[in-house]
């Protein structure tokens, strides 16, 4: 595809500073980016690079300057470069079909518009929708319903009744539906708890490569609308997550905890059962979460602290072993002065 | 399914306090349980909630009141929820037999009352056992064996010659046997180890949803009867974990390192390799464990303390600036005082 | 297989301490190890067990004395190990050839001196070298290259146009060019930028079971020549991992991150995004690296610090609430002074 670059600002409803004539036939990362090539600038980061660039155009925010260099002006870079990525590459749609070596149920309700691969099974009473698609080594438990235009990528196991909803994307690997880690007297007798419940998973969810959702122990494990989840999370039975919220890779949720609406979750990062995440908290990574968090807080650390309380914090870390010989010093030096001069002045 | 509540009390050993003739059809959560619903209260934050719920009748201990309501009083309500969601919600027994469509290489000997589906392979000379169900994408690896009413979730890989007991639950992804990570000058050559040996896991275990466990470099990486794992847990080279331990999710166990009878490791814990961990040990949540642990103590922390220890401790953390600020005050205070009053008495 | 100890010492060039015509049937570890095998001791640990093994010849370093017993003494006894392991135990060749039930696209180029199991899947325009094993329930997308001699083990999943070197190695349920997590307006919006870069893996690279590695935005992410990876490891888009890096299990690096050459990555260790660490880096387990480190460093904590000042910072930790008891009572014993003295003295 080649596009100039006034072409790709009307397209964004942005405008050009410099030749809007220039052709435009790659999309690529400010380093690599040659003549042809559109590149970005959204992080601050990478502000220096914009002398140096060999990109063709340059996709700013208004406030960037770089004379000599064409550059596509738009409110918000990032953004901006998604949509143009969409309109230079887009997906490939699959032919749709039911492939002759899939592995379908009886009963199992398909759409003949959802595209069906080969070595994917298909359980009873399981429904899949207009315009979805079915990776190899998918597994689709009985009962289960998938909404329109949802991605199972290869590999993933739905197990039964869960409920997928319309342009959910699974990465390779996901698993949604395990059993929930529930058993009485543990270490003990590890007496098992049946799950009953399901996953509920609504529309516009995203959810990253070998994410693990467990079903619920009697009613739902619920990702809301638009949530989206990196690779390798953890989310236990009965875990509720709030619209909008955003989880980095590794972070792990115990069961029944309770998060609001754009939640942000950084990497690694650890809740207890049983509490509730107020509407848009954010927590930096590693954090470890051991109760409530009001809504809109921002919190670090493990016992998770408010964050600017955590940063005055861990900056006195390095300070330990300094504060401690100080304790010693004064120690000694209170001593001394204490008995030459408790004793010289009372006795 | 519907009983009485008197009749739930018998089949639990409980007895009722209230209507025993009110009939249950359904067993649901505290927030979902409406007329003809069983409910329960197992963890006292639910407690407050006795007297709102619309439940027809709540599973309690003996220390429980709730005038008005309809109770069956048993020992433990949380053991008595799982028995009663057995009854009500008892599993769905696969149909044995070998689907036409599974991979089952020459040799593998497989009971004709296990359960093989579509997409699933079973190796040279591997050995199924009665009872055994294997979902869609399992693969079995040469000489692994499967105890009698093993369960084996999709698309978990077994490797070869690994040794599966009774009634093992192997939720989907879960990755048994892959090699251990060895390497000779790491970093430098990255010189591989050959991992000749396998994993042993004994009866009644069961493992969470894509969890990792390593075969041994020689010898066995060994799960020992009726250890519960969360999901994404990983089990390195050698690792011995002592009986009914229970894991939960993300922690991980270097290399060779032994954990005694009934641990029990929070989320997110790490252990490093070559350490032994004493019967009965509790690790919190995110702990960090460098070195041998002995039997009984509750451990918290990165690294590791005495969890009361590490409680006095962490309380002090967001008091640091603070300790720090005093600490200079009083240095200024001392040596005004040192200088002002050693003066005028020394001289 | 059987040799003598002079046999084995001759293959590694080594030399025999004690009775060379002693036979060798097995290779085991020292607490197992029985008459007629061969075991090692590397880590120091295990040195007291020499004494005690019922070992017929021992692998150790030429520092070793142990009387009466068979040693076989060579530079690196761990190296030793893995050469030995390979001579007595060497993998089974999988014969070549494309198995009836595998799930081939047209268009796929695979070579007649590839294995590829049933259940695999090959899209179209894949390359598949010489001497390579595709293991059941792969899933290789479309034009996606696997170099010679790599091993694809069971239900690892390529998203298309991602780059396989030569002599890989897969574990199971590895993934590899999943979306990177890039959304615009996050927990806001959620707007998605389509993730159009690829994965490229260098040759002699292991990556550890159920790990997950995303595509680039743009460009590609990078594992370069003799990296290891264990398992359950996250590496987000358009990371760079320099050359025989090594990274322990269930470690996170976030998007944009560039690790120079040989850099070494306890357990559980976290990195943000956009940052550089130096060639020969060291980071000890649990540790949170948030911003550059230079090369030859050693650190650890969470933020990280380097690891000399970790470690005199780590060990103050218990000592906090003695700390601040202490900076109380100096508080209070210098209030006295200054009333006493300062009152008697000044007035």
């Amino acid at each position: 595809m080649e596009k100039t670059a006034a072409e790709i600002a009307s397209f964004l409803n942005g405008r050009v500073s410099g030749n809007g004539g220039v052709v435009i036939a790659n999309v690529c990362g400010i380093d690599e980016a040659d003549e042809g090539d559109l590149t970005f600038v959204a992080n601050p980061k990478y502000l220096k690079k914009l002398k140096t660039t060999k990109a063709s155009a340059i996709l700013v925010s208004a406030d960037i300057a770089a004379p000599g260099k064409n550059l596509i002006i738009v409110e918000d870079p990032y953004t901006a470069l998604g949509k143009v990525l969409g309109l230079f590459y887009p997906e490939e749609k699959d032919f749709p079909g039911i492939h002759r070596q899939a592995f379908v149920e009886e009963g199992a309700v398909i759409s003949e518009k959802a595209a069906i691969h080969p070595g994917a099974f298909i359980g009873r009473d399981a429904k899949i929708a207009d315009g979805v698609i079915i990776y190899p080594g998918v597994f689709i438990g009985r009962d289960v319903s998938i909404g329109e235009d949802a991605v199972i990528y290869p590999n993933v196991s739905i197990y039964r009744k869960c409920i997928i909803g319309k342009r959910v994307i699974l990465h390779a690997g996901v698993v949604v539906g395990s059993d929930g880690f529930g058993f009485t007297r543990p270490a003990v007798e590890n007496f098992k708890i049946p799950q009953v419940g399901i996953v509920q998973i609504d529309d516009d969810v995203e959810i990253g490569a070998n994410c693990t959702i467990d079903r619920a122990t009697m009613g739902k494990t619920w990702i809301q609308r638009n949530v989206k989840i990196d690779n390798l999370v953890q989310i236990a039975h009965n875990v509720v997550i709030g619209e909008n919220s955003v989880i980095a890779a590794q972070s792990g949720i115990s069961g029944s905890a309770k998060l609001g609406r754009s939640v942000i979750l950084g990497g690694q990062v650890g809740l207890v059962g049983h509490i509730q995440i107020g509407d848009n908290v954010m927590a930096a990574a590693q954090s470890g979460i051991h109760k409530d968090v009001p809504a809109n807080q921002i919190v670090s650390g493990s016992p998770h602290m408010p964050h600017r309380k955590w940063l005055a914090a861990e900056a006195c870390l390095p300070k330990l072993p300094e504060m401690r010989n100080t304790i010693a010093t004064l120690t000694r030096r209170l001593e001394e002065l204490e008995e030459k001069l408790l004793g010289k002045i009372q006795r």
